[in-house]
């Protein structure tokens, strides 16, 4: 990153990256083909011609990442560096459309239920319905309010809904205090019959947005928002069925440098979901408001086709049927895009890249570390043997098999946005 | 490379590394065929029947190399170590076939115009013919002879024309004083109606030459080779069209192992241009003299095949072709190497490779990122099923896709001079 950073040089010419997320699919003995193999994609077949294929691994061999690693990889940041890590809690925000500041700590929450003793009944407080929650919630912000937004040790406090048992916590330092760090633990006990843990710093290394951090800032936010949590855990237990609530994923936005002030690129973000958004925000680039059908993101591309250089177009229903087990919606999905591509072409961007975050195969109904097909489009990519933008044929492509992380400098130099390295 | 070296053990056997200077080429709408499919070869496609292909990565994906970098990764370097990092001054030097130690500062210099306020008119001096900047640059050696060949504060120069407007200056620090360090910055502003740029420290890593240095060191260098400079400068005010110069890519030949010490090779490099044969020395090979073309770099081979036991042989033509845009000139070139390559071939060397230090593809003119095909036959390399040496066929070759420095390691293996790892 810090050499493509040295060598990036600017230019107008245009770098698309298409992501299908999930689009990887495997085949098994129920489901001898992928969904790519399956699909009609007279388009995709004949862009293939004059491409160069390949295949993607998000994070390592046999890692399967969440859409957090898969995004941040593809934007060509080591989703394994502890800067880069985008904690469960913050995700959780950013799926929600919140926008907050890198010294926010972000905890998610999951309204619970305990008896008499204080011992976990339910993790998820009988999956209350979403209006339930938003009605919880809303309880807790009155109590917030009360307080003048603040609560614990000169913390302020805000409390957002999530679906059905699930919300988001923010805190955040007031004025002329030390700045809060996220490296606190989960105070989800994991299991049934014991109470929930207290609100603790963590050790060492998280591994769920807490990176490296100073044990002690982390003890010292702990001591600080401890009282915060209870004074708000106290607002419940008159309640019925959620008369608590479980914390998760303490974390803040990492800091990253832009793709903007990496490579100098003017990036948009054209995604119809919150959480793609909000990783694109976290890389700089800027979102562009747009719906959730692949015409709409194409109506937006065409408005917006000037004002940038780089733009990343996300596609969420791969993702989702695969996740449903629903090799036909995927293949529908597929063939809704490959209908729809001649609008892109017709842009003609110098660079188009179609890809994913991660492969959702539908016989697994997950996500998986499965390499990811990729295709890149553009004067100089080479255009191998491939016949199929498929799994299958993206094995002897030209690109290669490589890390996400990797595709950045690739589209880069193929938009001549590289310098030469060395005399 | 530390592992390898640990590895390495010595015997007779002989590794042959011919590189086709910037062989790899691409397919584009104009140029549908690479050179190497265009290209009659029936000896390689002989050869291709009993060797492994693949592909080597100069640097990084999307990563463009110079020729220092791609050559040094052939030889088993790390190219983006800082230790390997050949400047620009250096690359210069060493390409008038100049010679000098380690604690040499070398600068590139150009010669300008500044008008009477001292503004840059043109940074080239209008481009003066080699026989003018041969004349100025015997002035600037007369009065450095004047001075006893030491200018500025303790400091040798001496200075060397090169090609049109260009020249280098060598810094070497008088005995008993501190060593000169190459940290400074290029005095070339870049533009036009500025002054040069003052002499000065690089702050950072300047990834050019300098690695990471002690900025003191360099702030000294900077005040003891400034006023050396200055007298130069003031010795071109009467000239009409070069009335001083710019220094650029301030650099000292990296101290790097060589590859005698690392891997008890016995190494020869034999190539018709001199950069070729100053990197090979960088690495610790043994220069061979030789002309420029191929069969009389095969006499010297056949001369010396008893001496040696790692031959580094350099075709230059394909790169040059390849800068021309002239893809025939590319073909003759790779038809020319076949046709004299059973006179290799007759040598029976134990391990034969066959790469570039870099595509040079003729539709771009220039270097490119774009992964070189790699051929390597010996008893056993495993002889795959490609049918000839291509971009395309190589993408299916045994060996894969791999860094150019990992080539090393594998010449090593093949030549039997690699003891296993691990009981």
């Amino acid at each position: 990153m810090a050499l493509l950073a040295r060598l990036a040089q600017r230019n107008d010419r245009r770098i698309v990256l298409l992501v299908l997320d999930g689009i990887g699919d495997l085949r098994t003995a129920d489901q001898p083909r992928t969904a790519l193999e399956e699909a009609r994609t007279p388009n995709l077949d004949r862009l293939v011609a004059r491409s160069a294929l390949g295949r993607l691994v998000p994070v390592g061999t046999g890692v399967t990442p969440g859409s957090g690693p898969g995004h941040l990889a593809l934007f060509g940041y080591e989703p394994t560096s502890s800067d880069a890590d985008i904690g469960r809690g913050v995700l959780e925000a950013l799926g929600l459309g919140l926008d907050f500041p890198p010294d926010v700590v972000v905890a998610r929450g999951n309204f619970a239920a305990v008896d008499r003793d204080g011992l976990l009944l339910d993790r998820r407080a009988g999956r209350i319905p979403t209006a339930e929650g938003e009605r919880i919630c809303a309880l807790l912000a009155r109590r917030i309010e009360a307080a003048g937004g603040v609560l614990g040790d000169g913390v302020h406090v805000e409390v957002h809904p999530g679906e059905a048992y699930r919300f988001v916590l923010l805190f955040r330092a007031v004025e002329g205090t030390p700045r809060l760090d996220p490296g606190l633990l989960d105070t989800d006990p994991q299991r049934l019959g014991v109470p929930p843990l207290a609100l603790m710093a963590a050790t060492g290394w998280s591994g769920d947005g807490a990176g490296d951090r100073d044990a002690e800032a982390a003890r010292e936010t702990a001591r600080r928002i401890a009282p915060a949590v209870e004074a708000l855990q106290r607002e419940l237990c008159a309640e019925e069925r959620a008369n608590t609530f479980l914390l998760r994923g303490f974390s803040s936005l990492p800091a990253l440098p832009g793709v903007g002030e990496l490579y100098g690129l003017r990036a948009a973000a054209l995604a119809g979901y919150p959480i793609y958004r909000g990783v694109a925000k976290v890389c700089g680039m800027d979102v562009v408001d747009c719906g959730k059908p692949f015409e709409q993101v194409l109506d937006r591309l065409e408005e917006r086709w000037r004002d940038f250089n780089y733009f990343f177009l996300h596609v969420k229903g791969t993702d989702m049927a695969g996740e449903d087990g629903d090799p036909a919606a995927k293949v529908a999905v597929i063939e809704e895009v490959d209908a729809l591509l001649p609008r892109l072409l017709d842009l003609e961007p110098d660079v188009l890249a179609i890809t994913g975050d991660h492969s959702t195969p539908a016989p697994m109904k997950a996500h998986s570390w499965h390499p990811v097909p990729l295709l890149v489009s553009s004067e100089l990519c080479f255009a191998d043997d491939c016949e199929r933008f498929t799994e299958a044929e993206a094995i002897r492509g030209a690109v290669g098999t490589i890390p996400s992380s990797e595709l950045m400098g690739l589209l880069l130099a193929n938009a001549g946005k590289l310098a030469k390295f060395g005399a």
